[in-house]
């Protein structure tokens, strides 16, 4: 397959005066490259046909294929398939399925459909249509004829739960449909570890990786990986993929959290479930952040019955029965009171894991303890212990980063524990 | 001050691979709209000098300013300034108070400055600089001569954290300062009324409205309207602005929250504040939401002494006091439920307001209740309600804006039992 090159096209006024924030492209772009196509531009034009129109050329004169997300829309205003329909030389034609899969949508919603949503199911002529399976307009691939021979139009709707869907199930298919090879790939999750680092470690491993391809993407404190073979129809990924996570889990496994996971806390509630485990938290300065993140995830009530945000002295002493002792000689920000938050926490739920985060979000130092210290404690019957982080951040995003990573920590906790009490074999 | 147009051009690999999502756009096409200049065209080019040199040309050829992000770091891809400069026939020249600047920044945070972090200080000559207050790149504005006579480019550094300060405090200035007008405005923030019905209601204010211009924004739940005044130097602004909130006031008051205030939480937050009330939380469906958005807000605790999620019936009854009869009657998802626990943090924790929240986030129906049925309950010496929250959504996202929406509903409901305090004189 000759190596294409596509570009990203975001139509709509809402995003041009900067009201939403483009996503799409971001998302776009990442399954591009995850397809071996290039992208040199993205942009982003306004609901206004003439622009639209050199916009569209402007791209077809740098691109194979144009991508195009947003004005599908039943309204006066939502042109774009007019208008790249006309740049191919093609006429609207209604689509019965579409059609009938816009009536039904209605009918579901108990929802009047008026005539201009009619309009969404009106497709250019000889196109591949794509279904919308989260809403009523349908996407679309032009392949050009004649003088437009080697481009392709593919217009998506803008909204992303619509269009997230869709590219997965039809476009990527549609653009593979000449390979006669496909893409398998996994994501290793990591925590505890920076990107610069596991860069360094895996830094030959990296390089040298053709197939399958080895890329990572950073978010705050995690790093994961995603390994990419590319392998003929009717082959297995595995004899290529599984290998390579091998080698990788050789030089930084301790650090690997999950394959394939998603988050943290979906890798937390998975743990325990498998092991029919359950957690309780005390909270202080993440006041229910871990709680949050844990309730994130649907089934999370089968290993979570309970957390305390406990932000004042007085409700560690009278709900977790932190000793007035300990919070007068060491203070709540302190390894022995998160180490009491978490055995009292686990002792009033009868819960087998009990975890505890206590320090200083910031702004301002309190009981001289500095902004950005965090003490994070878990206690089970066979593991009790304290992490300590530092933090050290003074910009405006401070306090959520400090409160975020902290959260993070006292999730790795629970994997930990959870890990214990798996080597234990209880 | 005739009108003037403006591109914006991100450039770098990271924006264009997907690996970031460019929140930049949306912030600048945002202030330039609050400033009067038009935006047609967004568009992300990678570090590549070539299509760098393309897509600037092209940007001229279409506005008057053209704003960059990204590409001013120190490693050997960042080519903007020096495209940019090429492009106004300029040279790089040292900047001593920037080389300086970045000097100091190094020595504070104890890293050694490497020889090419001085190419973040040599800038285009004859430019206007914006110093960096939280990071090392400067940025700078450029006005063309001669040939370029009309156009300007301005170059913002990549990472939001320093380009929004930036923008704020230096190229505004600059865009206004052959004005003799400048921008005032104030954002009124709604709970609890669509983005629809509030256009509806508003409809004749807004459209008549030039001076001061009324903008809404809607966010999950919530919708703000930006009031912006344009005066002339010297002159009051809030003639203009006090009257125009009044007229908002008489039809959509009952919906404000507040003014210039940021988010629900920091309302909710500082409302206590000034009354000196605290606020207690008992969470079953929304698991720590209320309290991490509470404590999200620096001085919360303050306000803020202690919050359970209870996620399982057995903790409903042994930590909040929440009866057997009433869970086995009427359910977990219940009024009768909701108003117990309210009751129950409240007395727990001595706190003046207590507030719950039970209710089925999905992904299924659970005790026969519905996916998106919540109940939030206030209870205070001066009001004790329950609010019944239906969220129709069934796609990917519905348990994430089922949990958010009741947060908020709980936050408001905050704000409504602190405004009965108040009217009591208290």
């Amino acid at each position: 397959m000759k190596q294409r090159n596509a570009e990203i096209l975001c139509i709509g006024t809402e995003i041009l005066m900067g009201d939403i924030i483009n996503t799409n492209a971001a998302y776009i772009a990442k399954e591009l490259a995850s397809l071996g196509i290039n992208v040199y531009h993205q942009s982003v034009v306004g609901d206004n046909p003439k622009r639209l129109k050199d916009s569209l050329e402007l791209a077809f004169s740098r691109a194979d294929i144009v991508i195009t997300t947003g004005g599908l829309g039943p309204t006066y205003d939502d042109l774009s398939k007019e208008t790249i329909a006309s740049y191919f030389g093609r006429q609207l034609v209604m689509d019965e399925e579409a059609l009938h899969r816009i009536e039904r949508h209605f009918e579901r919603s108990n929802r009047v459909m008026t005539d201009n949503n009619k309009k969404q199911a009106m497709m250019p002529e000889g196109c591949v249509i794509f279904q919308n399976e989260n809403g009523t307009a349908p996407g679309c691939a032009i392949e050009g004829r004649a003088e437009q021979e080697g481009k392709t139009a593919i217009m998506l709707p803008g909204p992303p739960r619509e269009m997230k869907p869709m590219f997965e199930q039809g476009v990527k298919p549609f653009l593979l449909k000449d390979s006669d090879t496909r893409l398998v790939s996994h994501t290793m999750h990591f925590f505890g570890i920076g990107e610069s680092m596991l860069e360094t470690i895996l830094h030959d491993i990296m390089q040298e990786s053709r197939n399958p391809t080895v890329a990572p993407y950073a978010k705050t404190g995690e790093v994961q990986l995603r390994i990419t073979a590319r392998v003929k129809n009717g082959e297995d990924a595995g004899s290529l993929l599984v290998p390579m996570m091998e080698r990788i889990k050789e030089k930084v496994g301790e650090f690997l959290y999950g394959i394939d996971v998603g988050n943290l806390q979906t890798a937390v509630v998975k743990a325990l479930k498998e092991k029919h485990l359950h957690v309780a938290l005390a909270e202080s300065c993440t006041g229910g952040y871990v709680a949050k993140r844990i309730t994130d995830v649907s089934g999370a009530s089968e290993v979570f019955e309970c957390g305390m945000c406990t932000y004042s002295n007085r409700m560690k002493q009278e709900l977790l029965g932190v000793k007035a002792e300990t919070l007068a000689n060491y203070g709540a920000v302190s390894e022995e009171t998160a180490r009491e938050m978490a055995a009292g926490i686990r002792k009033i739920s009868g819960a087998e894991i009990g975890v505890s985060v206590t320090g200083n979000a910031g702004p301002e130092p309190s009981e001289g303890k500095e902004v950005g210290l965090v003490y994070i404690a878990v206690d089970s019957d066979s593991l009790s212990e304290v992490f300590t982080l530092h933090v050290n951040r003074k910009d405006q995003d401070a306090r959520e980063t400090i409160r975020y990573l902290a959260s993070s920590h006292a999730l790795s906790l629970i994997l930990k524990a959870v890990e214990t009490v798996k080597s234990l074999n209880i």
